[in-house]
């Protein structure tokens, strides 16, 4: 089954790519952002086929490599 | 209100970053992986308080700059 991994820089760590962003949208016209942040969605197809299992072994997968826990949070959730 | 836009590569596009966390799971013993796919998750904070506007506001970027749309899929979705 198909698992998301949402992998984002915790509030207090500074976001330059999505501060790029704003800018970048502010500059095409965009108006009323209060603020963007960048982060990485990463997509799991696993041979695992119960839903909670799977989400065990993504978090394994997150605190092993996939995300940085000093600097990170991350959300699993099933793919729809 | 905040929006999150999921950005990622259509299924026909080689995603070597993907590969990449594949063999690195597999070689930390992770095994039944049938796939991995990384893409991005932008979180918009908008002024708008309307969740409508504000998903039309997000396409409306994503189209614009957020998504390459010859190569990418974007999802916009609200954040919880």
């Amino acid at each position: 089954m198909k698992i998301l991994v949402d992998i984002t820089l915790k509030s207090e760590v500074l976001d330059p790519q999505g501060k790029a962003i704003q800018h970048a949208l502010g500059a095409l016209g965009f108006d009323g952002i209060d603020g963007v942040r960048q982060g990485k969605v990463i997509e799991l197809d696993l041979a695992e086929t119960d839903r909670a299992a799977a989400e065990i072994t993504a978090q394994k997968m997150c605190e092993k490599l996939l995300a940085n826990t000093v600097i990170e949070n991350y959300t699993i959730r099933p793919a729809l």
